[in-house]
């Protein structure tokens, strides 16, 4: 299906630019995944040396975001691209701002994990493991459907992040609850709020991504509507 | 100023076209800066109609980045434009964006502030007022730059906001104080920690607008580099 929708163009060079701009959003996604996939890692077993070399690559992601930012401007001002391949460079324009933002919420959750003392004890750290394995997965599927194309997996992680709503609230209740019971649990109750909170923003992240994909399919800006509407609207016939 | 840099084309209906962009793009600057004021007030007098308010006005927001998006690709499509204008274009696009967040953050303060029961001590208050206070200046500096189409305020704004950087550190340590000595403190601590966060990121969001704006005006993307680099890169005559 990749083929189909990209492959349309007189220009061989117009095809490969294109391909690029893909290929390097892609990339940058690879890389955005494996950052909080270590992230979560160090916190989990808190692992210093982990924790400072996620804080040391956010550059790389920062770098690739200015690099594909700058070739989307390139194309649109010498290729002056219209229907699907303007969707295709404002998408990616629009996608790459979130990748650099779910990079920001790892690097943050490796700074966080430096600052615990002594690690984190599992039962506590149970509380955020699920909302981290939760999230690594929706970014994980999200990529999957932009490399695809794909509109029903797209749709399909939009409606996870639906079904997860709240998901973060219920790990904010459980450790306010250690935090009542004994004060001395404050500082690490906040860092796996704070965790919690960096999680719930790769996952919101992650559906913006599927929403740009729909977008560049389907001609629809999905943004902001209900999730019924949302099914409803991609399922259309793109116009 | 604005004049110079925006009235330069032969058709004039193009013309009227980027100012009408630039002119939404205000206006929606102006409902997101009442939002943030609203929500603000609402957590400090406990004024649950107000937050309701904000609440139910954030469709509002959200609306007009969709429509100014969808400008902004209708231009992209029919103008294709090059150099200056393109990148007016690029930076209405991404501008929105953010606006578009700092409204969501004011709808988390103003929810936030409905979790209050009986309203927050001014003592306690007087924590994140300051913040509050600093969030509203640099939103609204960042909004006046791009009405002015002026670099050296947006440089201004840029440099306050790593001025205060760590702000928000000192509002945590503080309301972390109050938690351990009372864990009854802590449900409204975790509000005032989860709204001084949200204040750091419409400071950050700000910054990102004047960095949108400083490539708009000189062709440089400035983002992900140092202060110093920033100021001498925005000073280089435009290329």
């Amino acid at each position: 299906m990749a083929e189909e929708v990209l492959t349309q163009h007189i220009s061989h060079q117009f095809d490969t630019e294109l391909r690029t701009l893909r290929s390097q959003m892609l990339s940058m996604g690879g890389l955005v995944e494996e950052q909080l996939a270590n992230a979560l890692q160090a916190l989990k077993t808190n692992d210093e040396m982990l924790a400072k070399q996620v804080y040391n690559n956010d550059y790389k992601v920062n770098a690739l975001e200015v690099t594909i930012d700058e070739e989307c401007t390139r194309i649109l001002a010498r290729r002056q691209p219209t229907a699907g391949d303007l969707r295709l460079v404002l998408a990616v324009i629009k996608t790459i701002t979130d990748l650099e933002r779910i990079g920001d919420e790892a690097e943050r959750i490796a700074r966080m994990s430096l600052q615990v003392q002594g690690g984190i004890q599992a039962r506590y750290y149970l509380s955020v493991h699920h909302l981290g394995e939760l999230a690594r997965q929706i970014l994980h599927d999200a990529l999957d459907s932009i490399a695809r194309l794909d509109t029903e997996a797209a749709l399909a992680v939009i409606r996870e992040t639906h079904r997860i709503d709240g998901e973060s609230e219920s790990v904010n209740r459980q450790v306010l609850t250690y935090m009542m019971e004994d004060p001395r649990m404050i500082p690490l109750g906040l860092t796996l709020m704070w965790s919690a909170r960096a999680l719930e923003r790769v996952i919101a992240h992650s559906r913006n991504v599927c929403e740009y994909l729909i977008y560049f399919l389907k001609g629809k800006d999905i943004r902001h509507i209900s999730l019924q509407k949302v099914e409803e609207e991609a399922r259309q016939p793109h116009y």
